[in-house]
């Protein structure tokens, strides 16, 4: 990851693709910690540039404020200074916020991430109080998370306003997946600030948004397939864009599967499972029949996967229809990384057929059972 | 208040308006315990028919899950059985939530009420999924709460299939403001399930809401003005429809000041202040402009109030263009209970100009104060 | 129709129920005149106080600028003073749509309706001056039309200086169905100009909507069961809300059945064919899908109609779940007019079984031909 | 322009800039002849690679159906087939629209572009029915025409169903500005029909469109600065994305100046008239504020595009902390032609100032007169 430094933080600059990793659970609906160390390590083996705990696709509201600090020791614990870690840090309110990026700071996260507030629609006036007052008040440098599909959105001039007035504001991840808006925000911010990170988490713009001076991105389907996003990334670095085009165009077809499956983060949980990591089932109760559409929905990213050559093709076998696909990780080695370090990213190691009919059958199993 | 008996439940028809308390904080943004039992005290002999603690007036995603169990124990401890509460009671997921009905049952609550699932927006079915999961598991009455400007919407054949298959589930509480959509739920339900009670959130639409078959209200307005809901809902119970509406409008023009006030709920945290309590700012910070303009809506506030010798008129005077307002509290005797009971609410004494030039400074002071 | 005297306009006060008339085509898809004129004979016969052509409902935006004028000749023509017309008059710039006034005003149109410009969305400054311009150079009074589902917003200070500056708009037909809406803008403008007209569009929120104080309804249900709006509106004139909200219901249920049907108005369309009227088909191309499910709707509604005495149940017979309706005009007599007038509208005859057969074999068959 | 033709249709596949010009008028509102003649030349010189009237920019809902027809007329006589044409030519009913498509097509226009249905909002099923009619009975190509903002969306499965269904229907212009959408779109398309066109309607995400795979845009910035958007698309042909980046965030500024100007398409229009043309006043209505605010556009617009060369300064002067432009055209030729003819556009002559004060008087004068 190439760095730059922020004279008025403590961190250097966010770039690459930080994965917002989900949570997998035991049978109990626990964190399930050696899973977690697990996953942590196979991420960051895959060339991961960085994790973000505890964000959307984290299910963060969905643990209590104690489980939150639990994730986030297992995973400062694991990861141990190897890539950056951004915590998701959004609490009750700005006190209980403020105390979260203490602690985030004193376990060494490198940054926190907090969304805007959600649930009440507050006006951009109030979302400028809001984090003025977390940032004058926080040890550890903060990116403004921008997800207006689920809280109040954070709009140009606020951002702007955010980062000529508060130092500890270094950057902005942006799910709301509007180029223009992206694009904008770059124009006012960059010539003023240069080491003010944007980050994009709307995976099915990742191409686009790169080229137009992205710094990277927070995106749930680099929890799923590393190798791919990793490429994605390292063909725009090298500008190498009509190339990075066709990855996107697989991108889009992974992301679409997983983001329509149940509910969010069903999809990305069920990804994780298929790359051969007990997941358990996710925190939100689905009715019989999207547990079944579930259980079909692995097939079809089984599949998917497949075609890259990430796990085997499913007893079932794939609908012909879906041809080759346009490259394969299974055998090709990646590119090599733009930074100038010979930093290959191991090949992922093919599921047997074996390993991946168990954890079908672990799907079907732990769908059913009461949270 | 008329009840009418569910024989599948543990409790009475919840009627009548139930007050969505705020919770006054110190100048710490603590808890202000004696002031919320004073305040519940006050409500209680202003003939509310009911409190709604844990509600989004109530701010109970501001607090801490203590908190809210903290706020829980004061009220049902001072309000010691003498209206039913309806306790706000959605936690991080479905475990944690049935924790929080079985500690709210033992406590002595009325009902709950649950929020639909907020920030991720939830399918129709997940939505079911997830009121199934706690009804079938909780020793308390469920009440659901509708509120789609904030949460996953609960739809009309979901509310009809939860109401049929979950005996524990006696009622909903909808903030959506939707008449048709409130008839809607009433035709479909109440042939089969006459004891389960429709509640609506929206101030604005009270008489209508009512008259269509609404057993009450769950009203941000009914905190700060009661006399004034109670009236308009006992005029409706009387079928004085007529006249309710001319208190609707009333209620309108007093909701829409305090609605559009800064954040929600600061305008009838406010309102609250100008009826005597100490309410201490909310936890929601402001800019300085959203504070200079919530001073400027006390003024006008408090000739609203005024209007109907609520409180006194500010020292800086009215408006004239305001006139005379259709009815006032300070002399005329509220129309008697039509449940038969001469259960007439005690006429509240203005505050004096002293007292309100206090008030104001107060408010000054404390919105400038840090959180 | 009672009627209040408008100083600065030149017609009576709009009250009562105007009926957004369909409009028949014929099997070339052309208008159908002599069926136009019979439907406008039994509208007015069973007691719709006024019509208003060229509505949403009766497509005006499907026909060219030459047949809305024929319409409204063949109308004008035809209901010979009997009830007042409000015209539809939006036309394709602010030029044509002063025509199109000084045309219907010729004809003797009793005021025109003018939707907010659609398409584009206008702020409300331009939505000011668009109708500002129309009424500063119009012969004919100006009713607003607002319909946020379709066209530009008009929002309520918006109306209040259109309705002070502006003596030739005499009235508001709001769509919306925000029932909070259409009291703020009662409230603000009726004190002002107790003349100026506030008419619903919206059916489901009829009664409530009239309680609050509106002078009437452009409901297309009217078009399709007048003998039910009419009532409805009698039993509120005449204070009886109880009564009225049971009609209300049933009024739901058939509103929900048409306006679900396929596309907008063709279920309201299908409603007039089954009182007896050659609609042909609209001019929106549907589906085979979609024609198949109006045909099924078409035995629904049927059922609906027959419940109350207005049709025959159809051949394949009715749910029995549906039940006895709460009231029948097939047998009872309405109430008499409020007005004092003994205007009882004539008792509809039922359809014949072998009327109605050959009638669903005309949708079937019209639905298939080419327009 | 690079072609490739379609074996299924009457025309080449529409690729390139594609201007949606709006329409000069003359002081009494009428479309101004010789001005557009002389504005159509213009673009031409510029580069543009095609015209496309009677759109959104192009007013056409503001137009009568003879206005449409009369604009098509002249622009056509005046392109004499230099540049390929693509009218609009939705009209009130797919009967009226088939027979606008017959006119075009034997005018001679290379294809019709048709909006979605707008004001009623149409379901999917609807939207294919509406495009399937008209397809199967127009001897024109047909480019379907989404604006959800606007009208009814035409979503991705209905597209594809109509790609594949309609042989006449030859492409897409979208404007929905969503990127992934469009990556959606040509991923099940682009295999199957190789030669259907997709064009994008939002400037603002112009480059990242054409990376993805677009084959061209409509942009009304086009018809103000037709030669950035020119260089812009060559830049792309190039693969010469960083710099063609670059210019895409210069066409941000300019066109967010545009787009929020009073209402649409007057920013374009005020655009068009400092270009050196008499537009004349659009056909909404403004209001005194709105005017006096695009009189002040007028010179923040003049500056912008007098840092590329393209005026002169406004007399007032710029404010200097706009900068330098990153690249001027009064200086700098243009890149050669990718398609490999030295199709150089001239350099445009400047106007003095003299000539811009001239203009901004006008501006003034004519916004004041009635329409």
């Amino acid at each position: 990851m190439q760095l730059s430094t922020n004279p008025k933080s403590n961190s250097q600059k966010l770039r690459g693709i930080l994965t917002p990793n989900i949570v997998p659970l035991d049978d109990q609906g626990r964190i399930h910690e050696s899973e977690l160390r697990r996953y942590v390590d196979w991420l960051i083996a895959q060339g991961v540039h960085g994790l973000y705990p505890n964000g959307s696709t984290g299910e963060f509201l969905r643990f209590t404020a104690d489980e939150r600090r639990e994730i986030m020791r297992i995973i400062l614990d694991q990861v141990r200074g190897r890539v950056p870690v951004l915590a998701g840090a959004a609490e009750a309110n700005t006190r209980e916020t403020i105390r979260a990026c203490e602690t985030y700071f004193d376990m060494g996260a490198t940054a926190v991430a907090i969304v805007s507030p959600f649930y009440y629609k507050l006006s951009p006036r109030a979302v400028y109080a809001y984090f003025k007052e977390i940032a004058d008040n926080t040890p550890i440098d903060v990116t403004l998370y921008n997800i207006p599909l689920f809280a109040s959105p954070i709009d140009v001039p606020t951002v702007e306003r955010l980062a000529f007035d508060c130092p500890k504001i270094v950057g902005i991840k942006d799910s709301s997946g509007d180029l223009p808006h992206m694009a904008r925000m770059i124009q006012a911010i960059r010539p003023h600030r240069p080491e003010f990170s944007f980050l994009t988490g709307w995976d099915a713009a990742l191409v686009p948004m790169l080229l137009m001076g992205c710094d990277g991105g927070t995106n749930a389907s680099s929890g799923v397939v590393p190798e791919i996003t990793r490429k994605l990334f390292d063909l725009c670095e090298l500008r190498q864009y009509q190339e990075a085009r066709e990855i996107q165009f697989e991108l889009i077809t992974l992301f679409d599967a997983m983001i329509g499956a149940a509910e969010f983060p069903d999809g990305f949980r069920l990804g994780v499972r298929l790359r051969g990591f007990e997941t358990g089932a996710g925190r939100q109760p689905l009715t019989a029949e999207q547990q079944s559409e579930l259980t079909k929905l692995a097939d079809t990213l089984q599949c998917l996967l497949a075609r890259h050559g990430l796990t085997n093709a499913p007893h079932s076998g794939c609908d012909p229809k879906m041809g080759p696909a346009a490259f394969t990780f299974g055998s090709t080695p990646l590119a090599s990384s733009p930074s100038g370090k010979a930093e290959t990213p191991p090949v992922p190691t093919p599921l047997t057929e074996d390993q991946l009919t168990q954890i079908v059958q672990t799907v079907l199993t732990e769908l059913g059972r009461p949270r």
